[in-house]
């Protein structure tokens, strides 16, 4: 398959945003949900931020306060045998079989814009901040479907009960509406379909599940986009494949002749994470009638194999022009990037089932 | 706070229940969601069957079989280091983290009958039995909602893909209408109120989290009872408390003068369950105003202390009659039993917040 990474790439790192707390650094810049608006093409990205710790052997994990309006430094010492600093991205609390007790940075989203979608200018303020005692540890991973002249977003919001999906609206970016928490914890990479199937909305999520399971695309429907029902397991984990680990929708479903394309996420078990394709039936969104053995795109050029957490590409949303998509991802938990693959080609290239 | 025990207690026990399998041993009769139908009691039972195993040293855990309806036996050997059969309830497979492989047991809902409340007659057959994918393991610890003249029962559902909450309703119980899974994995505990709160119905759940976060109780809305949204944390562990380690909803919320009345579960860290009680403000239920110290029941009866999985009392089911609540329960994991609380104490016992 014929891949058309920008020239741009890395179209915006970390270095190009200017933190939005004193005292921190922005250590991502990735993960952004994409939107056409008027003209240009707004990345939503998911921005975090890192309080500097001047010492060492102190890891400054952080938590908005919702009474304060700023954000609390839970000082830890990396001496302290009760917390597990191996992953940069958390610090968990090796009493608990699971999970993670902070994060190291906090995240939200900024709205970064352009005319020609390679050359982006980054907004000074955040567009959605955590609010409310669900999102106490940030907002990640926004997608973005637009319904008419809305555009609804959605994002894993993060807080000490657990990791949920919520929505918010806007029809210009600038006043929002929240429709609060559409899936409960565990779960992220909700993808909403663009339209209407049969009269009802769908929407691709992806629970986390610790009894039995594993982290696998469910689909749920809704008659009003805020409440979700009847759901169904839709795609799973492939032993052995490149996404025998975890797999996550990635980018809104694009309707196409054949069906409605899914470019999902898919991560063996060291945490490798490439793009992948499936195919759902037009009429049914239930039914997958189609797959890719391999992947659409594998973190190859430097800046997805290298970053704060490497060898990943991860996409929240992709344009579709005539047959280009171009599918705009997030390189090693760092920085953006954008590929144009041929959408005949990511067809052509499943395999039915 | 005075408890009245039936002196029928345990109402039923596997004894009283003929096994629907052949091959099987009724392990369980217990965990029943409770409903009035005409002018009797109905239990909505969970019963439990377990393969008969001949030889000590295999485990035969069944799976429910769609294409051949009927129940597979997977073989396990005790001297198999891949797994731990130290809970009697569940084969854990020790390569992974957390969870389960298999049950030991499969479950499903069968009505016992009642005049009195107290002496029941069990149906010859299942009332609900597993149906789909998403239950080829069990289905567990059924409630039952009436609203209007349907009665609206959910309970968990089991497969390896993880365990959710299905629902289905019936007028007469008899026919029965699915409504597919309401809640998606992790996920259990739900109750249903048996009225729209300023024109929403409400449902509390407990979602099992793996991420971050507690098997702690949220609550949800919803405008057709299938599709539900707007989730919010409502009750959390106490620390050191009998509610230390998994709270999860129990009967139906009851509507009083002074707010919404939850009977619910909560276990220590040594799987000890307790009954205790919440209040949730009367037009807000997402709103918490007072809540028990102390349980209401603690396993104290014989029946209650030793079973399949002792030290449990799990209600699922609660009526009222003027000041008396009936609250009807799990005993150890194995039988049903009933106890009369006087609902003026129960409020008189909460500490408001």
């Amino acid at each position: 398959m014929k891949i058309y990474r920008y020239e741009e790439n890395p179209l915006l790192t970390p270095a190009d945003v200017i933190p939005f707390h004193d005292g921190f650094e922005v250590i991502g810049a990735f993960n952004a949900g994409i939107a056409k608006f008027n003209d240009e093409v707004l990345m939503l990205l998911r921005v975090a931020e890192r309080p500097i710790s001047d010492d060492p052997k102190i890891v400054k994990a952080p938590v908005y306060n919702l009474e304060t309006e700023t954000i609390d430094l839970i000082e830890l010492r990396k001496d302290d045998s009760q917390y597990d600093f191996t992953d940069p991205r958390v610090v968990r609390d090796i009493t608990q079989s699971t999970g993670f007790a902070y994060l190291t940075s906090i995240s939200y989203i900024r709205i970064a814009r352009s005319k020609d979608g390679r050359r982006f200018t980054i907004d000074d303020k955040p567009f959605v901040y955590p609010s409310g005692c669900l999102e106490t540890l940030g907002i990640e991973d926004p997608r973005v479907t637009q319904i008419g002249d809305t555009y609804y977003i959605y994002y894993s919001a993060v807080s000490p009960v657990g990791i949920g999906e919520s929505m918010v609206s806007t029809k210009d970016f600038v006043e929002v509406t929240p429709h609060g928490m559409i899936f409960c914890p565990d779960n992220k990479d909700v993808l909403i379909f663009p339209e209407k199937v049969n009269g009802k909305y769908y929407a691709l999520h992806r629970p986390t599940v610790k009894s039995i399971g594993s982290p696998e695309i469910w689909i749920a429907e809704s008659e009003n986009l805020v409440h979700w029902g009847n759901h169904k397991h839709l795609i799973g984990l492939r032993e052995a494949a490149w996404d025998c680990g975890r797999i996550g929708g990635g980018a809104v479903p694009i309707r196409t002749d054949k069906g409605w394309l899914e470019l999902y996420h898919g991560a063996s078990l060291e945490h490798r994470y490439c793009m992948g394709a499936a195919l759902m039936d037009l009429n049914d969104p239930t039914k997958v009638i189609a797959r890719s053995d391999m992947p659409i795109l594998e973190p190859e050029a430097d800046y997805e194999k290298n970053g704060f957490f490497g060898d990943v590409v991860f996409s929240c949303g992709a344009l579709v022009e005539g047959d280009t998509v171009k599918m705009y991802y997030g390189a090693a938990d760092t920085s953006m990037a954008c590929a144009e693959l041929s959408l005949q080609e990511i067809l052509d290239s499943l395999t039915y089932i």
